[in-house]
């Protein structure tokens, strides 16, 4: 996988890039991450990147030609995918993540700046993603974001394949509690059943706990499960 | 504000909170970043942080003494917030930035690794906050995101205050599109109404913009725009 991140701050990925799972899969080169700034492409001699927006408003806006040279300046990979990084986008899940991760050998993402890019930009990408419904100072944390979720799919990155199969959202539901050594602390004991050997009840009870849990935090998930689960019964 | 981050990966945030809007507003020092590593506090001869989880199953589970030890270390200012970072908690959202950076002089985010943390470590906090239904290596980035959200709010980060006023989420609605010069970009012109001059006209294209963006994106935010709407009308 090739990641091709266009921002105007490159070195904000130094050490997150470098860090943990992810900089280990980087080094084997699981994936790569490449860099490209708009403002090496802004042509006037002050090599200006934003503008004032339109019909008024605070703020500036990225305009649009240094962000289409960057983009143009770029190899293309015959599965591509151009994604502009933006909470006007439609919300990262793990369903986008592993769609990306198996669908694409090439993922260009557009990182925002200021109080938003010119909506010309729109004509570079294939998709908008965001993440999620709150205001950051701009779309490097998305685009980190959606590296690490697309990297840690890619086969190498997690150590025991198995690891990735059970886990929380990929079934619809959150994840079970979990405990380990000592088996009292402060007081808290883990529940007898984890400790009992008897692994249909440990599954049960896991199961029982997703379900409850789901229930009571996130009636969202719940639902969306519950409709699930009845289509499969029919 | 000041954030104490537990994590194992402290250099992580190195290059992020150096990096544009934050790096200037730390340096303004509008808030402070501090790391606590739960290795430091791991009292056998390996520092082990991890151990198998009781029951069975794949992966490595955070161990509480270390993280117990470590937030216990921490000073404690009078209004503090202690937030596990975890796909289990409530989705991070901007009226929960909004509470946070208004509510709380200290906040402390644990960042959980491996394959989650020790249930009993939820003890030491006052909730559980997810950066979305999708999976990632690490806490490192949720508490980043954080960070980032709730650091844009504080007075003085963003130099014109206005121009977090009128933004996305805060309305309830996704934000309108937006365009700067040039005019006429690859054949792709400006709409006319933003070159009239005409600011009425201006601020109801925009308005329906924002609605019928929000009506045929993201209907559930839609939906809840209408409650809210009607709720006030009555």
């Amino acid at each position: 996988m090739r990641f091709d991140v266009v921002t105007l701050f490159p070195d904000f990925f130094t050490s997150p890039l470098s860090s943990g799972l992810i900089g280990k899969a980087l080094a084997k080169i699981i994936a790569e991450v490449h860099f490209v700034n708009p403002r090496d492409f802004a042509t006037d001699k002050h090599r200006r990147v934003d503008d004032e927006p339109y019909g008024g408003g605070v703020g500036m806006l990225m305009k649009p030609e240094p962000i289409f040279a960057a983009v143009e300046s770029l190899p293309v990979l015959p599965r591509r995918d151009v994604i502009l990084m933006t909470p006007q986008g439609q919300p990262l899940n793990q369903q986008l993540l592993v769609e990306l991760a198996s669908s694409y050998d090439q993922i260009v993402l557009i990182c925002g700046h200021y109080e938003g890019v010119d909506e010309r930009v729109l004509n570079l990408v294939t998709r908008e993603v965001s993440l999620g419904d709150f205001v950051l100072t701009a779309g490097e944390i998305p685009a980190l974001t959606l590296i690490n979720g697309v990297m840690r799919l890619l086969p190498g990155t997690v150590a025991k394949e198995e690891s990735l199969k059970l886990e929380s959202f990929e079934a619809g539901l959150l994840d079970y509690p979990q405990y380990t050594r000592p088996a009292e602390f402060r007081g808290q004991k883990v529940p007898d059943v984890l400790l009992s050997g008897n692994h249909r009840e440990i599954e049960r009870w896991r199961r029982e706990q997703q379900i409850e849990r789901t229930r009571s935090r996130r009636p969202d998930l719940y639902a969306n499960w519950l409709k699930q689960s009845d289509s499969k019964i029919e």
